[in-house]
């Protein structure tokens, strides 16, 4: 039997331990990826950290950790006729059954029975993985794996981007982490007229100005809404992404909206949100989208599209690439807020 | 001067006065319609009550009450053009400055600068009323002078159901109150394939099926939410339009609202809505908007071409037809319940 | 070797012979349904008197005729999860190939590599019917076995009125053969405010009056686009779908349709169409929509649940219903006019 | 009474005459402009050549001719309220009577009784230009004037862009004079992943790569349809937006449009085109949009916030700037296809 190295959460409490383990052994329908580059998740660090958002989401241990990567398709099981040895791919996270109502009806990416790939089952920060064939998503050669990694998150980003069409509009994007960066970048590269980022943290708002914001603002110095309300001549911002799941600023954000303007939620937050119906949603006529995940896989077309013809640039939200051993390390540049994207890349 | 029977609000304290005042005249842009039908309304109810909803909406004493009605052009001012004495019209209570943001960016039905006819002007519920040009909507004749006056409920309740597509789908309304009851059958006309209306008092759920529901939930007697449910077999809503204003009964909508569900809000809540972004929007892909008023005139086009064609029928919603003379009994028949939709006609 | 009555086309003339030919067995991911009721439609009599519509299309003899059907499901191939012996099941006739760009893009409907079921293979004139799993759409046990038969028409007339969004509309139906009528009685269903059905047969317009038509046009008789201006007030028809193929019908529908509306096009022409663009589609800002068969399965999902509600009332479009042994005289029917949906029963 | 220099259609034959007239004096609800740039428009060419669309135009002579334009306001007549003294504006051309179906259904810019402003009435070549108040926009102070003199053209460019939603997307524009150099540059500026323009002049195709396309195609030199499906890797273009008119290459279009794919129409052919509506529109479900002119004022809204902030750039279109009395070599250079955009500065 072939044995990996792989991240694994042994014990329902905090941390997780390089381990040798199984290569997995993929079944029917299943694909085996050799991984060449992950990505650390905000989700990874409660699963880490084992907080209550990971006691609560269902996670049991032993697990093999991680959810973002790309690598290359090693082996495929019985009846996968839609990728085949030697393809480039990313994971798609959201595992659909493929038979429930929302399956049926053009939103798999929702589906009822969802299974989250590397949450509920084993994950990818391993040297290899193994994932069902309808989330092995081909990409072109061009991307890089580092860049791979990511493109589940920046899916995400895009698709709020694109479902609110910010094209020419005066855009707030709330939370300048990850999550948060890439959509300032898909907001530009889709031709959004004006970009303010708001977080607390000064490195943040640098990197959201280097990748595209025209505008940042620290809710810690600056009162946002005076500040958008401003900018934009009283009118108010055309639409809203929320990438931080803090509700104080969620809340604050339907007031700077404008009348007829839209709300894109992608952050969870962790608390209920108090919201007055009447002044921040009816009478300004807002429209909000809750947005999880991307759709499969018009969302993914889009991006790589775009990507392949380098519109849209986000290389630059990654700030460390470590060894999969040094993982723990890339833990804590997160943690402790020095990295915004930590790539990791199994040795050989 | 000649002078007309009005129900003046003079004081801020409860009640209203039926009194003998100045028959208004109309300056430039604006017409007077000699009012044929007039008919009673919550925020009406809250200005006479005078409660906290009416202290803090900017309404000012003494003043006409009452904003929905119909009738016929007696007079126009100066520079009027697009309507003519003689002319059947209804009002149109939004009014729009026609140089704002939203003005002119086809959302004058939300003016950055609205004024409420009848709330922040003088009203209807007199034998004569002043309105803007742009707010005398001329109907067709076929629409009953009683059926005139609740054509800008009826115009909140049929958007919600035209922005919602509801045709083909599983919809739950929220308040069975006139603009739950009138969303029912606009429902109902577009095709809605099974209306389930909640509300807690059984005259109104009577009503609502009258009116076009297929069924009906009395939370204070059924849970709502297993109900709903159990109907979709285990899918859920597929709309939500809430018209209670009631932030439980809306929380609980978001329960059963399916994944990539949509909810419309036109109720206004007297307090503040505690919401789990999480599972209530975000994991469900929700999408919610307020809904406040009516496009103009794109609902009043599509709402006139059902009402003369009898494709939308609406008429039962009205409970009691009285003389405006009588209008405290009107205030005392919707206060406790009796009434669906009061109308007040003036002698004469 | 199990045998069983079919309709087979056996030779590329005119014509089709009742045999005796052996039942199929459902390989992997198929499945066997027995034939409880199928329908006749526009294709099958092109095939039937090999016009040169049917020499274009690729149809291979010897083939079982048929597209249109409902049954019970009797036997699962190899891998068959989501539909078991006993469902009951209609027929879709678009099969995906499930892996070209539209198949994973949300459009699996208008599969780039599509295979018309009945057309490119085998089809339902028979006892027993062979089809792709994902072909075999479940329907609830309230539709009976002949309207069954028709869902697959309807489905793409309704689909055409969700996607206009009909409710509040003033829609005009070119063409009243069964498409068409379908069409007018989902148009009704789903609010629209005046249906005008045009066609030159007068069994037609009768019969479009009987399913929702508020007025019909013959032009044989009557100028249409006069007719059509002077009921809209000069204003044009707001959407216009086509059910004709008629290419002068058509014409003539742009130039009816109003300023900003919208036509659909189902009807396949047999000839190319001269048209105006600046008149009739830019000058007017008119979006023209290709509709070629139902989303799936979002059409069937709200079609499903119109049926079992009742809000979609289309039984009056069959008109006979017959043996499959008498199939010959159905395409006579149909040939002649006289028909418009005729079912065909197989034995036993 | 002041005189001005203005270009003058004197006689319905070809040709233009520099000549002296009164300054229009603004009426109730209109307003003076000084005119500080103005740009040469086909439209103008048809009409200084006084071709078969010029004849068929309604154009009546004498006119001032000319409709693009930016400048000042000087004066304003009785009752305008929205502009006044020293604002700098552009005109809008499309003047809506403001009564109609369409103006009332917030559809002004394609009003029912749409009067084109320097086609139906006098023009803005000249030093000053009467324009009723709706059709002034004000715009920003950091557009040059030669740039607001293209704006017109330039929104509706922009408006087909934003209609197709063309982010993430392969598109071809077909013509690449000023409008079709337009629409790459707006299409580039939201994110369109590949541009290909079509056009058989070579410095137009060189022009389109500097403003944005990636890649150009002359259909004398290369077949079209089987380069776009190379680059589309076999799929068809998202979208397709004609500039041309040319009925050729629109027919073509529908060949290279993918399945699914949209087309928006701008350019206004000279002849017939045919069509054969079910291979090029039914079976790809095709959605085609015509598009004429811009949406009073959403469009202009987003086309002023990306002018400002820099996001959209079309500077480069602009090939020649020269004084109004040499309108004859501008006229020269279009026609000969020396110029793309040629902006006319009236002296003083």
């Amino acid at each position: 039997m072939k044995e990996m190295w792989a991240v694994v959460k042994k014990e329902p409490v905090k941390g997780a331990t390089l381990s040798k383990v199984a290569v997995p052994c993929p079944g029917a329908g299943e694909v085996l990826v050799k991984v060449k580059a992950a990505a650390l998740c905000g989700t990874d660090l409660h699963v880490y950290q084992w907080n209550s958002w990971a006691k609560q989401a269902g996670v049991k241990t032993p697990m093999i950790m991680g959810h973002e990567f790309s690598g290359e398709v090693v082996e495929v099981g019985e009846g996968v006729s839609t990728v085949k040895r030697g393809d480039y791919v990313v994971g798609e996270t959201h595992i659909p059954c493929g038979t429930c109502y929302q399956c049926k009806n053009g939103l798999q990416h929702i589906c009822g029975n969802m299974v989250i790939y590397g949450v509920n089952t084993d994950g990818c920060f391993a040297e290899y993985a193994k994932i069902p064939e309808i989330c092995a998503k081909k990409i072109p050669e061009s991307i890089s794996p580092e860049v791979g990694a990511i493109l589940e998150p920046l899916g995400t980003s895009l698709r709020s981007c694109l479902e609110l069409q910010v094209g020419g509009e005066n855009v707030v994007v709330i939370g300048a982490g990850p999550i948060g960066l890439l959509a300032v970048a898909s907001a530009k590269a889709l031709g959004a007229a004006y970009i303010t980022a708001v977080d607390v943290l000064p490195q943040r708002l640098e990197k959201a100005l280097e990748m595209g914001a025209d505008h940042v603002c620290n809710p810690q110095k600056e009162k946002v809404a005076e500040d958008i309300m401003k900018i934009t001549k009283g009118v108010g911002a055309d639409s809203i992404i929320d990438a931080s799941g803090n509700t104080a600023a969620i809340r604050e954000g339907f007031r700077y909206l404008r009348k007829g303007g839209q709300a894109a939620l992608i952050g969870l937050p962790s608390n209920l949100m108090e919201i007055d119906l009447g002044p921040d949603v009816i009478f300004k006529e807002a429209t909000i989208k809750g947005i999880h995940g991307r759709k499969m896989f018009e969302t993914w077309t889009r991006m790589e599209n775009m990507l392949e013809n380098e519109v849209l640039k986000v290389r630059e939200v990654i700030t460390h690439i470590i060894s999969l051993a040094d993982f723990a390390e890339g833990f804590n540049l997160i943690e402790n807020g020095e990295a915004c994207k930590v790539i990791l890349i199994p040795e050989g």
